[in-house]
């Protein structure tokens, strides 16, 4: 028998695999997979690269409403990413790096909504948009359960009724503000790093980042010590162009798809991440589970072609 | 007065500043800032930039000593990060990518240590190594109580006794291995996205970036679906050169300094983090902190002079 620590090709792909048990072991055979619905699908176009935003109507209808306004209205060329903090955020979008064109009412915040329950009557029913639930975890410190809502990370106070949002985790797009709940307008900011759950229910979160997180990792840092405020503009990333994938023909789109967080598939990944039995494991992890430690499997079908 | 809303230079940094509350206020001057230790401070250089990794070698002595040597006998040149998942690790080091000079052997695991307690006579007093201790929070889903030891994060299972761990935090740094708890050897990984803490006394840590994690960012992902393996050697993220900072000239040495986590000043941010009560917040956020989501501040005094 060969030497196990003789230096080999094989040996390299043999540590890969047995480290990869506790990134979770799921087979792709069993998810399901969504088209990204190309009315709710952003594409940020930065020079780092193309990052991809899910926008999430139901939780923020009238920012998803106005963020798209902006994105016609071309508001975001010329804006950049003028403060980004290693670790926490990169926000982008203010209007003051361009003259003029500003469309800047203030939103209504849209920070939480009530559980929609089970409509008692027929007119109950007329407006009633029934919401899944695939829950995480109880008590992760930050909320009384946790888990996702189609594709989105959430969190709740309640375990049948009471209010639901969506939680801060790596990937989440929400709106800037200033200490008016209701002040905020542009200025957004995607998620960075380790989850900042005690901006949940303070800010209005409105999208994930569904394809892309790596370009977004290459955005230009600000001086933590300064607020990654960026005060050279040559030195910022630039929003070169942001478009909704329904305003291009479907050719051009990307055809990205992501795990449906209500299928048997899904819930099982869950459970596997919360019970790692592995024999790789020395110490049992608790049996427990961050919903912002859970990655929601994408995959690009088609490769995107430059125009 | 002018428009609130009208885009002004000066409205960029009023919305920044005001947003900068969430990031937990303090005045630099409460913190004691601390110079890294040269002999366990180690520049890896990538084609990204220099990353900036201090040594633990109080929690893992043998593995510290064992990486020291892999940098004097120039190891990791020619070597890549191969495996690289985004939200999760940044992973090299594997010998397979040289032919031949590999230093192989496999390490004990060092995954936790005994609280040192004080000792009861003279002979035990001879090794006694006192430990800090700034605690952070109480059962956090992971670890009964979470804290900073000398400026890492770091769990434990018993107020005043047990055992200590340092944590998986986004920027940790530890050792790769089979199944076997003593397999590790070369292979180490960064932690680069929501923190893993189902890995804590699992996989030996043996250090932790503390500065550079915006060049780790930047580090060339693998497809998810592939467990992050980067089949092509040429889309690689390659490590151009480690070196520990002793070895250098103190010219040539970064001057970085990273504030003391047992000092008052960080204590107070720490407060300030869990009572979140300006005016910005709607919703007063859980009394409650996440080890692995508080910055520890580091500034570099002088920039890299590159050679």
């Amino acid at each position: 028998m060969s030497n196990p620590f003789k230096p080999t090709g094989l040996r390299r792909i043999f540590l890969a695999a047995l480290m990869a048990a506790p990134v979770g072991c799921f087979a792709q055979d069993d998810l399901v997979w969504n088209a990204l619905d190309p009315d709710n699908t952003v594409y940020l176009e930065l020079q780092e690269g193309t990052v991809v935003i899910l926008l999430n109507p139901v939780f923020a209808p009238k920012t998803v409403e106005h963020f798209k306004q902006l994105i016609k209205d071309k508001f975001y060329l010329g804006t950049s990413f003028y403060r980004v903090i290693d670790g926490f955020v990169a926000q982008a979008g203010d209007g003051s790096d361009i003259d003029g064109t500003q469309a800047d009412k203030p939103l209504k915040a849209e920070f939480e909504i009530d559980w929609p329950l089970e409509p008692e009557d027929e007119e109950e029913a007329s407006d009633w948009t029934p919401l899944s639930w695939t829950p995480v975890q109880s008590n992760d410190m930050f909320a009384a359960y946790t888990g996702f809502i189609d594709g989105f990370p959430a969190a709740r106070d309640e375990e049948k009724a009471g209010k639901v949002w969506l939680t801060h985790c790596p990937g989440t797009v929400a709106m800037a503000r200033n200490d008016d709940p209701d002040s905020g307008s542009t200025d957004f900011y995607i998620v960075i790093g380790q989850a900042p759950r005690y901006l949940d229910r303070n800010l209005t979160v409105f999208g994930r980042v569904v394809w892309g997180m790596d370009v977004v990792q290459r955005i230009k840092r600000g001086p933590a010590l300064k607020n990654g405020i960026i005060e050279d503009d040559l030195e910022r990333s630039w929003i070169k162009q942001v478009r909704l994938a329904s305003s291009l023909e479907q050719a051009q789109r990307l055809d990205i798809y992501i795990a449906d967080t209500n299928s048997d598939g899904f819930v099982k990944m869950l459970d596997g991440r919360r019970n790692r039995n592995q024999k790789f494991f020395h110490h049992t992890p608790p049996r427990v589970l961050d919903v912002c430690q859970v990655p929601i499997p994408a995959r690009l079908e088609k490769p995107w072609v430059p125009r």
